[in-house]
This record gives structure tokens, sequence and C-alpha cells, in this order.
């Protein structure tokens, strides 16, 4: 039986998967139109930022995404969920830069539409690793 | 008549005022007990640790806190809320330091218990304002 929680679950595994892959078409999908995002320091992102940034560093010398996601706390009320990640971000660029890593945590709104979760308020707290 | 939404708006007033007064106990009332507070590279900090540390700085060298608060966005949905608000704080350090500004915003999760609005997730983005 799938519950709100399982498919919580799933968006954040499908949304990981799809970053990894440059599926921007899939990741947008699991978004509201309303969506905000936002990290310390910089103005808002809105789902058409979101795009525009994901299209233009689309291609064969794209940096490459590797990410893993550990969810750390649920709760589903109605047709509106939050969410606690525990999320580290390795992004590789292109040409044989080093890699830069970001860890931290995310808390995210989540809402119901249509019968389906995305993702519609990010706030997040990740810091820059320093490499050793 | 009072709403959800001004009840909301009521309590972060409240908790400014409170704060700025040191007023610790009227500041603890607001939240609830299993309240979960982060900032960017440190670990969560709960009820506990929020009273603690509060304690820890009250009395005649305490460091003054003054804020401001925008709320940005409320969203109620039953007996949870969650809320963006851009918040600057300025930190006053006892002896005569130079005070420390922070602004940015926090996305809050609100939870209605016994009919009284209280603060129960908050992840702060607010980054340190160099000074001119």
């Amino acid at each position: 039986m799938r519950d709100d929680e399982t498919e919580i679950r799933e968006l954040v595994a499908t949304w990981m998967a799809a970053t990894k892959s440059g599926d921007i078409d899939t990741v947008l999908s699991l978004m509201t139109d309303d969506v905000v995002f936002r990290v310390p320091g910089h103005p808002p992102r809105r789902k058409a930022d979101f795009e525009r940034t994901a299209r233009a560093q689309a291609g064969a010398d794209a940096p490459r995404f590797e990410g893993s996601s550990e969810i750390q706390e649920i709760e589903v009320h109605g047709e509106r969920a939050y969410m606690w990640t525990k999320l580290t971000v390795v992004v590789t660029p292109p040409g044989g830069a080093a890699p830069i890593t970001r860890a931290g945590h995310t808390l995210t709104i989540l809402r119901k539409e249509n019968g389906k979760w995305r993702l519609a308020r990010d706030a997040n707290l990740l810091a820059t690793v320093p490499s050793s």
C-alpha cells in the first residue's frame, strides 16, 4: 500500500536520480509552479530561474552532480507536508577542476496537487565542506 | 475577529519584543517542546539548548539583540502553518565591541497546540552582513 510518506520518499529518490542524469523535465515536474528555493545570501530562485540555470548548464561540458539525501523527518498534514533532509551534493566542474562538496540540511514544504506530491518551498542550509 | 494568520503575526511580534527585552520565559512559551532550529554548518538546536544559551547570555553583560522581522508569506493549513520571514538581527556584544548584523530569511513550521500557535521547526538562512 502506498501512503503519502512513501510517495514523498519516492519524489526525493526520483529528484536525485533525475538531477544526476540531467533529466530537467522530470525535475521540473516534481515542483509546484509557484515554488520558491532559498539559500543564504542570494535572492530567491523560482521555477523559471531553476529551469534557465539547469538548461544553461546542460550539454557535453555540463558540471556533474552527485548527491545523496537522507530523509530525517516527514510530517504529513492533509495535503501539505514538511520534510527535513540531510543532503550532500558533489559538483564536479568540467575540465578537470576539483569537485566541490556541499553538505547540510534542507527544510522543504510539499503540497499535494491533483493527487501528486510536489515540492513547494525549500530552505537550503548547505555549507561548503573544506577539501582536505 | 482574530484569525490564525493574525495570531501568527502576533506570535512573531511577541517573539521579537521578548528577545529584545531578555524575557526568556516568554520566548520559550512560543515554541513547541520538540522544536528544532537549524542554521548552516552547526548541529540542530532544541528547546533545552535554546534555553541554556539564552540563560547563559542573560545578565548585566549580556549581548544586546535588536531585530526586525518582515513576514513575507504565511500559509495556514488546519493546525499547521509555514511562514517565510525576512529577518535582520543586530547583536551588540558587551564591552564596546562592534555590533554584528546578520540578515536573510527564515522558513518556519508552526503548529497549533491547545488553540495556541507555536514555532515547531525553523531553518535560518541568515548570513553576516559585512560592516562597511
